[in-house]
């Protein structure tokens, strides 16, 4: 046990010490790390701890082992670093109306952006989504439908911070969408409403009008909070 | 070589499939995983990749392994498991305006909440944070109170989710409003702007006006960014 939290606390102290060095910018991605003797040596632990600690940081895809030419930042990251954190995010339990604020902040400011730079393409790619929703009755394909629709909108924010923050939690996202689907669908004139919910914001990013896209934003966010209020 | 990719897969694999439990919920925090014989013959690996992977894991706080008795999802989560995907944020470069979108509508949202909830023992702290911003003239106090000032404000909007969010980019947050700082005070009058910014944002708040929360937020916003603007 003493070996584990020896080892634990050499993985903090390195990641620390590897971030800091990223936050003064020392360290940039694809830069090579001081050698495993070094760092052993400086902060006074034994070489396998370093090495364990510099393993799970590659196995999780921050650090990339080259055979006999040390430790490097990787040049690019995969989407299983995002896993662990999309997986934390997944087992705190978050309220639905957590979930809605968040949502509706970002989902806004993403709706603005998009208006000012939408391409053509990405209009027809939204519009037929619509059309497929009014279309289909199976919910599953719906549940799809409705997922891809925002995604094609916050991919056309062009913000690829908010981007990167929204793919961390989009498992929870996801799950969220699918279960307030089912509390709004059980009322039946609903699935109009839903349906009219997203041409409207269509629409509003069609005409470039930044109110619209706010209002659009919030009408569509007033119809899921209301059925959650009336749920619970 | 081959080996490291057969343990990375098997990371890869195994977080799969942790994640989908946790999704459909049939893991939650402080639940035993199977054993690794069982997960080895599930996935077709060898026992040293799972254990590998288990240990990748477990050096950044999502699992927790007890002698003798199994490997378990962790039932509290502590910091060291943000360290890598805050690394990576760090790592991305993001523009100010990208950091700037994001931060202005979560704060705008976060300074809604608080206005309704807000205890008077926390606008106490927001006044004399503004106090000691206009008493000092030494900038790394000032930064950091301007840190601390946007900091109550998103905790007192008591969502665990936005709170978390921003945690997880908190560094790069801090970073931004100490290079914006500098851009800003450049300008002699400026000082005493962001001041005045700081200071509605907490009438704003007292005053629980939605409306008004949302118009100090943007002026405090439109300050930062009219600067880069300038500057760029």
């Amino acid at each position: 046990m003493e070996e584990k939290i020896k080892i634990a606390k050499t993985y903090d102290i390195v990641t620390k010490d590897i971030k800091d060095k990223i936050i003064d910018g020392t360290l940039k991605m694809g830069d090579r790390l001081p050698s495993e003797r070094e760092m052993a040596e400086k902060f006074g632990v034994s070489r396998t701890s370093i090495r364990e600690a510099i393993r799970a940081l590659e196995v999780i895809g921050i650090i990339e082992s080259r055979r006999g030419a040390g430790n490097y930042i990787v040049d690019n990251f995969n989407n299983s670093l995002l896993q662990p954190l999309s997986m934390m995010f997944m087992l705190q339990e978050y309220s639905a109306l957590d979930i809605l604020e968040l949502r509706e902040s970002l989902e806004i400011q993403c709706c603005k952006m998009a208006s000012k730079i939408i391409s053509k393409k990405e209009i027809e790619v939204l519009n037929n989504i619509v059309i497929d929703m009014s279309e289909t009755t199976n919910e599953d394909k719906s549940l799809d439908l409705d997922i891809k629709f925002h995604n094609v909108i916050i991919k056309a924010s062009n913000n690829p911070l908010i981007i990167n923050v929204l793919s961390v939690i989009s498992q929870l996202m996801d799950k969220f969408i699918k279960d307030a689907r089912k509390i709004i669908l059980c009322k039946d004139d609903n699935r109009e409403k839903l349906l009219g919910t997203h041409k409207d914001i269509v629409l509003a990013i069609e005409s470039k009008d930044e109110s619209k896209c706010v209002d659009s934003m919030k009408n569509h966010f007033e119809l899921i909070k209301e059925s959650y209020i009336k749920i619970n």
